[in-house]
């Protein structure tokens, strides 16, 4: 069988790290910097030539960064003759530009899909998509991993007695009902309108939520503003207590302070995007994929169905 | 005839507008901006429909992040039914990495091309290609235009004497037998070579400069440490005065002060990427290649050969 390497490039290389020792390998070895100007500079220090590569890169901030290594990454395997290149995306970004909402915008999730093609890739694994649709802009083959049981596993060792696993907006009441299954809990949704143009949004709660513990849960959390909403509404409402959960924890701009500043008792995420020194809190728990993603490649690589790792 | 519309991104804002006024028309007007999160947000704010659109940007510093600009764009113009799609790039980025040097290295500037073709522009014009080999990396049309003339101009117009114009390595002697011609001069060439390896380079003069006035030609100055390690080498070996000129002004770190602290009595350089704040001087001096472009898309757009612009 040829053999299997993983190469880690600069967004997440301690997950990286973790993901190979998960397979039993090491990092392959590769030198990624910026010449003088900027410019990227990759260069592939071991032999690629027939071996079937995987490539762990969030496109998370920087995001066009992180992007260039990963294109320029491929482009440099496939000239090195690997057997096939598999992008590990744990987080992949633009997914929220993915259709046009008003006349004249790009889809930028579907062109980066098609850059990642025409540069090389021969696979995509990845992690909740912000739309599954997002799978459809691809043509080569996509795996798309479910963060759901990894926060689920979490909270059920907590052992609660009366839960309620709330959706911050209509969007994610899916990704709500899939949590609420596990953890054999009812759901509850925050029912945001606004009751005439120019006029406050009011927030709503549909379900009952009151006395029992609430967990608010999001694919992604970037601001923090809905779900800090959402969390000081459902105490305000009679919540007992208030957790949150993400998969991908981008928290841009105000998000930690605003957390530090919310009724949220924890928040807890994926190590999909890491956290540098400065979003770190007592309030954010972290939980690794790497046991996930380890077993998704693994799998992959013995050719045995991945789909017992989709819920 | 359809509508000819010019746009530009957030390289070369200024030189964008002085483009549209030799053409005769605006700026369309277009919104580029960043989420909380660096990912990059365009809105077209006129309709494209049918239209000959020119996207004005240099893929210069922050070089990820204007090339992404441009992508991002090209989509949106494309879904937004232009009729062509034509890049205006006066700087193209990663043109240095434009071959294998050693095992396993990307070649960036392909991938470059293949990423703007397959984003779905329909034709590049662009001004000096660090190599002129990367016109075949692209199967779009690509008018390339010279820098050489308009430097040349300038330094006509200053009537020296007893000039020679020298090239600052051998791969830039087709350049200098360029400008010499255009200003009947003789050309000289500095000769680096390193005599044993780990010994210190010598630097050799080809040609006769002593009692002359040096121009200097290159295509792109990034750190100026060659340019100005061979402007004092000139100086020291008898050259009365010596000037510098280049198309691009990547002008990279410790570049600015390498030049005020050079022999360097002015250095000539093209707007293809505009001069911040902080790498102005009094010794450099900006020319416009605005009537240069302007010229070329009009021509373009009226199906007329731009030959007569390439020398
Ligand atoms: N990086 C981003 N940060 C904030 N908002 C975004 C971002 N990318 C896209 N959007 C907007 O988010 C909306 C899509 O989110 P959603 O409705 O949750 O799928 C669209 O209105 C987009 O314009
Ligand atoms: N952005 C950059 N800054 C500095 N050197 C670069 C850059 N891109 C490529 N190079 C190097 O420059 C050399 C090519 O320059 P040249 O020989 O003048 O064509 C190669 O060795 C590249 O590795």
């Amino acid at each position: 069988d040829p053999a299997l390497k993983v190469f880690s490039l600069n967004s997440n290389p301690e997950l990286a790290e973790d993901i190979a020792s998960h397979i039993g390998t090491h990092l392959g070895e590769c030198t990624v910097k910026t010449f003088s100007d900027g410019e990227i500079q990759i260069n592939i220090e071991e032999s690629v030539r027939g071996c079937d590569v995987y490539v762990v890169q969030s496109t998370s901030s920087p995001v066009n960064q992180h992007l260039m290594e990963l294109l320029i990454m491929v482009d440099a395997l496939k000239r090195a003759s690997a057997r096939s290149i598999n992008l590990v995306m744990p987080y992949y970004g633009y997914a929220r530009q993915d259709r046009k909402a008003r006349s004249r915008e790009p889809i930028t999730s579907k062109l980066v899909a098609n850059l990642l093609e025409s540069s090389g890739a021969d696979r995509v694994i990845t992690l909740d998509l912000h739309a599954p649709q997002i799978q459809g802009f691809f043509d080569v083959p996509i795996d798309h991993l479910q963060g759901v049981p990894i926060l689920s596993d979490y909270f059920e060792a907590k052992n609660f007695d009366d839960l309620v696993i709330v959706s911050p907006d209509h969007g994610g009441v899916t990704r709500a009902r899939k949590m609420a299954d596990r953890l054999k809990a009812p759901i509850g949704i925050i029912d945001k309108r606004r009751p005439r143009p120019n006029v406050a949004e009011v927030m709503n709660i549909v379900g009952n939520i009151e006395g029992k513990t609430a967990i608010l849960i999001d694919d992604i959390i970037d601001t923090a503003g809905t779900i800090t909403l959402a969390a000081n509404t459902l105490v305000e409402n009679g919540a007992e207590q208030v957790y949150a959960c993400c998969t991908h924890p981008v928290l841009s701009g105000p998000a930690i302070d605003r957390i530090n500043d919310s009724k949220i008792k924890e928040l807890v995420v994926t190590n999909s995007i890491p956290l540098p020194e400065e979003k770190r809190s007592e309030k954010v728990t972290e939980l690794s994929v790497a046991p996930l993603i380890g077993e998704a490649i693994t799998r992959v690589h013995e050719r045995k169905s991945v789909s017992m790792l989709f819920d």
